[in-house]
């Protein structure tokens, strides 16, 4: 397989592929769910595609239209008929599983589960994510060729996942296990976070026309009015570029008294 | 609203309800979305559906073929003329958002726009999130009324992301941010992690028949090879029921050479 999935005519190019897990669909039903697999596979970074016994048999064009140009996965998917088949070439497998019973196993969050798919990709290692059917999920002969469970933790009072949700959500932990967005950050653009210069500057220019038009007037109350304007706008991050604008908005708004 | 979704006519219980953000889905096209998205809330706990300006009026009777029993929330699901209207009554708001440019906005993260989520509820606030129409997403009037945008870590070669999809995302993270499941423990179900004496008493078994047998006969050997043994054994947790399964597969084993 190759390293980066590019090219136009086959759907769009989903970045480089790199050690991924594989996603292992077993027995899947419609060939709709298929493609929005891969549709959030790619969402993910998660780029290799096996398949155990479709039950409508493959390739079905269904994949390729719901799948929003995740075309290189299904393109490159591979068809077994066991399960056994589909792992033999891995290190580690793990299965997704609702509501597992009567099983000894280690079972995992997705978060997880994320993290040690991380791990043994990071040391070389191949390792694969099972899916079961809609309808039933994995059986138990399928849970028994895993080396953990993976349940996601959700309500358990409505835990009916559709199966491209169920892959969405592993692709997202995959990716998440090695990102580094801060949680909040203020996405200023072109302009930057205003210093305390720069916001004293406006606040200057705000009380001197505050008291230029008697609204700072009562001596008494004064302090305490611009303390509390002070809070107000330090409250959050306040921008250059906003501070302009809202030099402009007093001059502005001052100007209009003085000319009445 | 009740405190609790039950019943069984319009679907199924999905649990307590409390204070949990209002899902506000912005001039929806696909009904079909609208029902996916009801699915997907439930799946992580948020009950609570506004709909502003769908494109094909409501009620929609594709929405609850597509809800998988999510009923409830459709039931209840309110519809609003515009933003302004679905969100005059909260005390904050996110919007969702993959691409935001030239806007000075905080940007979250997913999980960290869960983590504020359940803050301010947690302070009694009333919370939203935004999600735009499938095509266009959210237009800059909308995000202008929103307090910060959340965009998720994802895949930059392939953001292409169903609206259910990214419903499911947030609603996951919404539930995962008070979620305390263990990453990784072994479920045990009937039985229990062997103790050190059990497993010790399984390895004497095994020792002495392996010695009767003269597997381990060579002197020289004979110490790495139990210690091997004992590394391989301890490897992983083993359950009390697991070993009386290996006594007796050891039993067996040496009966039937005893025999031959």
């Amino acid at each position: 397989m190759e390293a980066h999935m590019t090219g136009r005519e086959g759907g769009a190019d989903i970045g480089p592929i790199g050690n991924s897990p594989v996603v292992i669909l077993v027995r899947p039903q419609m060939a709709e769910n298929i493609g929005t697999t891969a549709r959030a596979m790619a969402n993910g970074g998660l780029f290799h595609m096996r398949i155990v016994a479709p039950r409508d048999g493959w390739p079905q064009e269904r994949a390729w239209r719901t799948a929003s140009g995740a075309d290189r996965i299904l393109d490159a998917a591979q068809v077994f008929e066991t399960v056994d088949d589909a792992v033999a070439d891995l290190h580690h497998v793990y299965a997704t599983c609702p509501r597992p019973r009567h099983i000894v196993k280690p079972v995992l969050t997705a978060r997880g589960g994320a993290a040690e798919l991380r791990e043994a990709t990071t040391r070389g290692l191949k390792v694969g994510l099972m899916f079961g059917p809609e309808r039933a999920g994995l059986d138990n002969e399928d849970m028994a060729r895993a080396d953990a469970l993976i349940r996601y933790p959700l309500n358990p009072a409505f835990m009916s996942l559709n199966l491209a949700q169920a892959v969405m959500i592993m692709a997202y932990e995959w990716w998440m296990a090695v990102d580094g967005t801060p949680p909040r950050e203020l996405m200023t653009n072109e302009t930057h976070v205003a210093t305390k210069g720069e916001l004293e500057n406006f606040m200057g220019h705000l009380f001197r026309e505050l008291d230029e038009c008697g609204f700072l007037r009562n001596e008494q109350k004064r302090a305490g009015m611009v303390r509390n304007l002070r809070h107000f706008f330090t409250r959050g991050e306040v921008t250059e570029q906003e501070l302009r604008t809202l030099h402009g908005v007093v001059t502005e708004l001052a100007n209009q008294r003085r000319n009445r």
